[in-house]
């Protein structure tokens, strides 16, 4: 069983030095957030998600959660209580706003906590994760009454929340679905059809469950255009909060999946008793999209985080691997003396390019979160509009880019540890199964391509993402003497990155779309590789002033790990441009009966 | 469950007119291997594979091979009467000369054969292809009593074979094994030890198992020069060929994999009842380890095949999919009308990426199967060299490469199920995780990468790479017409792998191994993604001459994976120049105490 200890001086020097905190303590509502304070709440959290979470993976993935076959899920052994500490001890409610109960710390803050949970136990920490989506989506759209009925304890994470989208034929098109509302004489809906993929759908963690459905309601037009959105409680809630009638949605299995054996994938019926399920509309009829798109940024960025948190609980277990499996001597070593293997230059490597990408990774997800943040509650509002553009821009990069790169830094982690990496014993092929869902949902990383390349590349014209090149371009001239490579190969990789941008922005105003999309997911990749190396390249600089309160040592790392990247990563860039410029001819050049 | 269609006319195509098997036919031994014994022996292997191995992969993976608790391992329901088919129907014997019984087609067909049996379940056919190695063994090194006495029965598959190398402290440090071998009076030797990760080294699917067991023998020198090589049957074979008293060989256990989980994975124990397993030696003392390495192109090359096989299955279960799943419109689609997926750019891109690269591996194993032939059989000693040369350049690439890519591959097959593809049943999920062991065993693509640069660039001093190069290049040159986008992104890649080659050659003259070392993995990618290119361009350039025998919109297809391959892969050659030439220092650059 592999240990965790949450990474808190990273997570700290990259809000405070890299991804701009500085900025939103200019805030009142976040002046409050110095470094005493992150130390602190970071010291608690890591322990807690060491002690009490990080124990749960193994067992979550050899047991996994059970369909009893009575409609409910036992969840493995251990959670319930684990799930009762960690909402008694106020962690699920740190990155709410202090208006509706929460800690009020900021997103970019909260992300930190949420990479220690998802990298303690992924599937675990996917429970809270929809509670938040569910807790935005109310408190956003919500009625007074709904707020007052359901948002507290949601909060607090005391009851669960999901989000019911796919159907069988509607998963990645959300528009397809055909899951009926029709509306009863008390003002309620009655809520009919069946579900598939729901996370967290079913379990036996917390009293009541509520769900998020989308349904049409009558005569409501095709597509994407006729989505209402519903509350539809596991429980009905009475007046004085305590728990009614149980409602008409039933579990009727769970999936059998390659990873995240403790999170229930469910399938849910509603309506299969009597005239439905009582769901309660969200807003305006036909509004449903909308509203599930104001909450996308954050559980897209949430979804990015779990491909930086696998990694670094891999990391951390391929390191420790490596300091102690001694295997064949090294270069100019005594013969027959065995070295541990970091002493081999290709281990080093895999270990390097997983550190670098970490903290790449880190830096840019955090970013996008203090986006978030600002973007909300910058006082002057081009700043704010500013803020928003670049979270629309950075957040399908998070998503995928980090996705991919969990699979991809988690593969590194198996292979560090030799034969053993494939028993399953060992435990680091579960960190390569479990991040294999993040590419998948939440929009597949190829709509995240999309959305990148066909809707924020014209954003404001072409001027947000102008404006982030500038930003990239502006601090790479800024680095100096023995950072000036780094400045170089970011510098190259961005031009690269901008050139694909100006051409497919170009593109898009000729109409050749799938020219555009042709290249996407090559493009998308470009973005984030380069985008990281921005980050890192911060860190750099940062370290080179030599901040208070950070160990010299850590510091000069820093400067290693930008200077790796730059070496070893950004140069990979520019050889994904032919890619995204090939446009779609030749990816149409077979016809499509010759796949048959 | 997915079907199997072995692709036979890209597996003939690529051997006549992409990887060079009109050489081999100047032959006399080979003169018979024509068109017309290809599409026979294809056919009836294909449909072999396809209706009585392929049915088995699912179960072979959901139940898994079980260790009984008496030392015995029962394998998954079916596996027994499909093997004895296998057997029956002589197509274990069919790479074989017929010297030693074998059907006496070249290495170069027989890949082929190996390419349908792997794809049609990768745990299955890792008992044959361990036995392959041992029949290896026997035929160059054994006496002739053992031959007499062994070879019938594993050319056949009557028997099973095994290799028995690794030990806990022992695995990809050979040198460090313990295992004791010590004489008996008769002439015969005693073996005690344990012995972890053998394939297949106890089961059900056959009478006997013949291990060939390393182990040092008293007084032996340190490290790998003190290895003597075993013989160790399971049942004690008695002169008149009937079998005689079970050895003192146990199973202990099998190991609970991430995948191939019909393979089992043993814990040998030897001499745990008396005074050692009974062994018979292979040739001299401390000859072991050489003996091993003229049997490890094969067995090398093997698993480059199950990175290519895999990706074959994985590629048929995922276009079926896309043909039929309807999602989403495509751009100009009708409002409300959902297209198949095949129809949108990013699927499409994922799809050419893994036919494209599946086209490539095959022409590169190929060539590389062919070459292992040449060098045999060639009259001319000096083209006989040059193609052991060839082989023992293509050799690491091909394994290393090729498992790489079956894993990158695999996954694309999972992304395009979108979440259907990360539920188990599916099927998709286990071509993914079957495949990751490759890049593991039979040396880890760390140590292939290591080969290559170390080893193989100084080559004859570097005429053998440099033969190569030439090669490429030369049949680059001799691209014309259409063909001109795709010689300039061959040209470009194979001179920036030559650049890095040129480097390393003089690096090594320097001393400066580490900085090669450090370099040695991106390098092996620029080579195997440059002669994947080479193979698919020479296919391009045969299919242009419309050779008889093969439909136009076959031919067709060939030219259009060569010219997206040579705009979405060769570019990115380009692109890991500068990881191979950074140098060790900057991946050194951080303490080793700072990673634990």
């Amino acid at each position: 069983m592999s240990e965790y200890r949450a990474p808190i001086t990273d997570m700290r020097f990259t809000l405070e030095h890299v991804a701009g905190l500085e900025t939103l303590r200019t805030l009142p509502r976040f002046a409050h957030v110095d470094g005493d304070l992150l130390t602190g709440v970071f010291d608690e959290a890591g322990r807690f998600a060491s002690e009490v979470i990080a124990p749960l993976a193994q067992v979550g993935d050899t047991i996994g959660s059970v369909h009893n076959g009575d409609g409910t899920v036992a969840t493995p052994p251990g959670y319930k209580e684990a799930y009762q500490r960690f909402v008694e001890a106020g962690w699920p409610a740190a990155g709410f706003p202090e208006e509706i109960g929460g800690g009020g710390l900021p997103w970019g803050v909260a992300s930190a906590l949420q990479e220690m949970i998802i990298a303690a136990d992924m599937g675990f920490s996917l429970c809270p994760m929809l509670t938040y989506g569910t807790v935005d989506m109310l408190s956003l759209h919500g009625s007074e009454e709904q707020k007052a009925t359901y948002l507290g304890k949601l909060v607090t994470s005391e009851w669960s929340g999901t989000m019911v989208l796919t159907e069988a034929q509607a998963g990645s098109d959300v528009g397809a679905l055909t899951t009926k509302a029709v509306p009863a004489d008390d003002g309620t809906w009655r809520l009919t059809g069946t579900k598939i993929f729901i996370t967290w759908g079913e379990h036996d963690l917390t009293e009541n469950i509520i769900h998020i459905v989308l349904a049409r309601t009558p005569g409501a037009p095709p597509g994407t255009k006729g989505i209402s959105c519903f509350i539809v409680p596991k429980y009905l809630v009475n007046p004085d909060g305590s728990l009614g009638a149980r409602n008409d949605v039933t579990c009727l299995s769970i999936e059998h999946k390659l990873g995240i054996h403790s999170s229930p994938t469910c399938v849910l019926s509603f309506g299969d008793a009597g005239e439905g399920a009582v769901g309660y509309l969200i807003g305006e009829e036909n509004e449903g999209m909308r509203y599930m798109f104001t909450m996308m940024n954050e559980a897209r960025l949430s979804v990015g985080n779990e491909g930086l948190a696998v990694s670094e609980r891999a990391f951390q277990q391929a390191a420790s691997y490596a300091l102690e499996r001694k295997q064949g001597r090294t270069v100019g070593g005594e013969r027959g003396e065995q070295a541990p293997i970091i002493r081999h230059p290709d281990v080093r490597r895999m270990l390097m390019l997983m550190r670098a990408n970490i903290a790449a990774m880190r830096g840019v997800l955090y970013r996008n979160a203090l986006a978030i943040d600002l973007s909300r509650h910058l006082e002057d509002e081009e700043r704010r509009t500013q803020e928003e553009d670049l979270a629309a821009i950075l957040t399908p990069i998070s998503k995928a880019w980090a996705s991919d790169l969990g699979t991809e830094l988690t593969s590194l982690g198996i292979q560090i540890h030799g034969g053993s990496g494939y028993v399953e014993e060992t435990g680091a092929a579960q960190w390569w199964r479990d991040s294999r869902i993040a590419a998948i949902y939440e929009g597949t990383n190829g709509i995240q391509a999309q959305d990148l390349a066909m809707r924020r590349i014209p954003l404001g014209g072409g001027v947000a993402m102008h404006r982030l090149f500038e930003m990239v371009l502006g601090d790479a001239a800024s680095l100096e003497g023995d950072l000036k490579p780094i400045a170089d190969r970011l510098t190259e990789a961005t031009e690269a990155s901008a050139a694909v941008a100006m051409t497919f922005g170009q593109w898009l105003l000729e109409g050749r779309y799938n020219d555009v999309l042709a290249g996407a997911t090559p493009f998308l990749k470009m973005m984030g590789d380069t985008l990281g190396g921005w980050m890192l390249a911060r860190g750099a600089r940062a370290a080179t002033a030599e901040p208070a309160g950070y160990d010299p040592a850590f510091l000069a790392d820093r400067i290693a790990l930008a200077a790796f990247y730059a070496e070893h990563v950004l140069p990979t860039v520019i050889g994904l441009k032919g890619s995204c410029l090939a446009g779609a001819e030749g990816m149409f050049a077979i016809e499509e009966s010759r796949f048959g």
